[in-house]
């Protein structure tokens, strides 16, 4: 019989010389500063451009993103829709930039996110958006990037220089921006986001529980990861960062896409996590969680206190009191320190997983 | 030493009485048939509903549908960005049943793809879609459902009966009924059609070939499948009907987004399958295909010969001149029969996954 193997070692706060991860991992903690930075100095600009775009009276909005930007951008479809009454689309890029398609974008906001605002066929689609007659709003953490030079309108998200590949403090970043976009094009005072720099830093000092938890998945072959409404994003953006960084295959489905067909492959040797929203979403979704505690599934559940003590693990949000609108900036922030310790554990390193570059060169 | 376990039997034309997975097998063959049907007795009636809904002048479309219809709706969207130039979304569910977002859809089409024309949240969307002033069109296989009830136009996509858990001709139907739809807006002929039952057809009398390439993937933990622009709706089909029936985990990107992250998850032991349209998609493909293969993936192809030829193993479309908007009803084929004999290899029953039911009833 062989011993155990001791537990990775703890990363301390400083920054190791060659540690694998170190910079995702100081990334994630600069996510609380980058809030509190973007409520201040950020809000009063974002403002601005939404009052100046809400004054051109939009009628449908299309939003363009890759990555995990797509998922900012699906944050923003829910808040847009729900919030503001507005139908919306999130746009196939090809159709513009393999096809040609030249739509009349009459009255219609092109909201285009990319960390970079490097992506060729992000800069290429925005540029034909405005060219058809489209309101072209580009949300980047690069003011002097293409796509910000291509767009009507820009709004820097003042998340600070990004290194790792892994995106993290630009997620949590946009999804703030476009809260207070949102919120500034129906003249809220996004009072909701006060609280939120206190509450990340909070979070993130649980650590020791994620670790935990990661040592629940060290070993899984595949994961589930479902949610609904305002959860969804998250889901898909957990998702995401699992895979680009553990390698863990891990398939994001609204809780109602799983019942149409995933839920078959969902058994007890196939972990699920579900991010629980504090709000109508995490309603919605309680007819899944039902399904899936009845198939035995392994449940790891991100929510409300009440919601956790009923799975096999999890993790338990603050509560109550946060708006739900703005609970996904706080959601992802236990998975993305998931994705990061679940990878130490497999003896990878975080900041640079095989085969992908920062700006993405697809066109 | 144990000898080789034998090969599953062929299973032969007619119905066996209990033999797994000879209902969706059935209904799979049944695919020209119902294409021809739609073809002759649905076109007029489908152009008719056409030529009503491009008189209201809609500028916007949204589609909402679930699971494998979801995927036709996709294809519509594609076909209706880049045929008719009309920007589209994809409905996200919840913000009107979860949150009761009541968005202004005057000027707006919203397409409602499903199959029972039954789950209730399916219904609701559309009924509170047309009081919110769309032009509300519901496309089914069932002309006396709820969804078609609740909806100003209908179009019976004409497939008979499916009793197979995994939808196969309903999805195909789908598409065909939606390629008319679209045409007819436009005022089209629709002649690139007209090839398809026979070509249909042919391909699924090609069977011996998936079922070897079948023995290739019988003991994949999982799959990725990619591919874009009009293919991209295929390959979340593909993925969906290998988990729905083998429960291998497999996850559909379009190839732009699969360089954004999760091709960090693509090894040697992971197989990609690839949707190589013979058009503008498959030549977007092209950047993707060329990194896959740099990475030594696994790389099966259904497409063109000279694609396939480059690859590890594939499946050849028939060549030149199906017109690259109609190829989706035809790629599906060789797919449907690949999660059918995988599933048949592994022992499993694809007429009845765990878990599943043939009406969904989320909410």
């Amino acid at each position: 019989m062989t011993a155990m193997p001791p537990a990775p070692p703890a990363p301390g706060p400083a920054d190791g010389a060659e540690r694998p991860g170190r910079i995702m991992e100081r990334e994630i903690r600069e996510q609380p500063d980058a809030l509190r930075r973007l409520l201040g100095a950020g809000a009063p600009r974002i403002r601005e451009v939404a009052r100046q775009v809400a004054a051109r009276g939009p009628r449908f909005v299309l939003l363009a993103a890759r990555g995990t930007s797509d998922h900012a951008a699906l944050y923003a479809k829910y808040l847009l829709e729900i919030r503001l009454g507005l139908p919306c689309g999130l746009t196939s890029m090809s159709t513009t930039t393999a096809y040609g398609a030249r739509p009349d974008l009459r009255d219609v906001l092109v909201v285009t996110v990319s960390q970079s605002g490097g992506s060729p066929d992000l800069v290429a689609s925005a540029k034909a958006a405005r060219a058809a007659g489209a309101i072209t709003l580009a949300v980047t953490n690069n003011p002097d990037s293409p796509l910000a030079a291509v767009s009507e309108y820009h709004i820097d998200i003042m998340a600070g220089p990004e290194k790792a590949l892994p995106a993290t403090k630009t997620y949590t970043s946009s999804l703030l921006a476009l809260y207070l976009f949102v919120e500034g094009m129906r003249d809220g005072d996004a009072s909701a986001a006060a609280p939120l720099p206190d509450l990340a830093a909070e979070l993130l000092d649980r650590r020791d529980e994620v670790r935990l938890l990661a040592s629940r998945y060290r070993f899984a072959e595949r994961m589930v990861i479902t949610s609904r409404g305002y959860g969804y994003p998250t889901a898909k953006e957990a998702a995401l960062k699992l895979m680009e960084t553990s390698y863990i295959p891990a398939l994001a489905y609204s809780g109602a896409d799983l019942l149409h067909g995933p839920l078959a492959m969902v058994d007890n040797i196939s972990p699920v996590i579900a991010v629980v929203t504090d709000g109508k979403g995490g309603a919605a979704l309680q007819p899944v969680l039902d399904r899936l505690r009845g198939r035995g599934a392994d449940l790891m559940v991100v929510g409300p206190a009440a919601q956790v003590e009923r799975a096999s693990a999890g993790f338990v949000m603050p509560e109550p009191g946060v708006a739900e609108e703005v609970e996904p900036v706080l959601e992802i922030l236990p998975l993305q320190q998931l994705a990061y310790e679940v990878t130490i554990a497999r003896g990878q390193d975080p900041d640079a997983p095989r085969a992908l570059a920062k700006v993405t060169q697809t066109r």
